[in-house]
């Protein structure tokens, strides 16, 4: 590309990565808010994450937009091109964030009008790391920093553990007093929806040691490799 | 490009196709040996499903790596562009699918530790649901007809309505009889990685729609175009 071409490409990719942490920001902030409605048992945040989503499914569309303008103007080759597919991973998983904060206020509203199962420790926590996850997999994407991304892979584990021993807990609440079932039900679901986050993290830091070193980590992919 | 050029492009975007309805249909044997295990209780299918996810791992690789080499050789622009940049969103929500069936498969093997809770009609039900979804999504990717996309974006109401109705039903046993808690837990959880499955048909005809088109369906993006 000659000189001029490649500052407007970079301009350009600078843009997309601003709004993909734009987005991150928000799917994080609609997370949050979501456990929050649920641990301050606040129907206002249940409806706040419920009804706004708009600006994230607004830059799920401008983002792809961006990176097909990108692809098919610039032609990209080698890093560039596997960022720009980067980006429409990232962008969906981000999404798909979003879709999970509605998912988990939706559990919460119906959580609300129970009485509650118990203190709730364990899931705050495993919100904490889903979203240091995700901020870390993006700070990671802009950096490009693989031993962040790294250590996104190694906190999914983490997560993981926690979600299996809510899951224990819960179900022994339900198993010792019946009518724990319904609330522990909405508890073990927002457990898991905590859980997916942390793999959307995962899918991202994936990507950018992908991006970064053209390694592909999924399914221990090396093993294959020549 | 010259005429050589594209017949070359024409054969590994062939090449390409093939690959995913290869994935296509080995994520959908797995889901269906994964529902059979749970209806006949039969633990060499979970084993299988279980171990069986190899073949899957590798297309997902190979896949993004065509598709890669596509972008990167031949810089596609508009329908074939978009028919890529499709491909490796596919790949991805082929393999989340074959990842699902891994799931169930889990849940299955847990839940046939336990008495049975009632006579399974919904979840095979579902199952052939999210099934005929997927083959029709991929089929429609194929044959470049929205029509058939737009059919599978109307199913997804469908599935979504028996996901309920399975975990009303279920709730109803676990209140009855709290001997069923644990493996109602399951068959709930079972009716969600179906509901999933039918998220990503929904996704593959999104993009099937958004290639032939280059119309944007997600979140009624209609709405916001010019």
């Amino acid at each position: 590309m000659p000189d001029r071409a490649v500052r407007h490409f970079q301009e350009e990719l600078d843009q997309l990565t601003a709004r993909l942490l734009e987005m991150g920001g928000l799917a994080e902030d609609a997370v949050q808010t979501a456990v929050r409605a649920l641990v301050e048992r606040d129907p206002a945040a249940v409806d706040a994450v419920l009804t706004g989503d708009g600006p994230i499914n607004r830059l799920h569309i401008d983002i792809d937009r961006r990176c097909f303008r990108l692809l098919a103007l610039h032609q990209p080759v080698a890093v560039d091109l596997r960022a720009i597919v980067s980006a429409v991973k990232i962008n969906t998983d981000l999404e798909r964030v979003g879709d999970l904060a509605v998912n988990i206020a939706e559990a919460v509203r119906r959580y609300a009008g129970q009485p509650p199962v118990k203190d709730l420790i364990d899931i705050p926590r495993m919100t904490d790391i889903a979203q240091a996850m995700l901020r870390d997999a993006l700070d990671a994407f802009v950096r490009r920093d693989t031993a962040l991304a790294r250590r996104v892979l190694n906190q999914d584990d983490t997560l993981d553990a926690l979600k299996t021993q809510v899951f224990r807990d819960l179900l022994a609440c339900m198993l010792a007093d019946p009518s724990t079932i319904q609330p522990a039900l909405d508890l073990i679901l927002i457990s898991r929806h905590l859980e997916r986050i942390g793999d959307h993290a995962t899918n991202i830091a994936e990507d950018v040691i992908f991006m970064v070193s053209a390694r592909d980590v999924r399914h221990h992919a090396a093993e294959a490799d020549p």
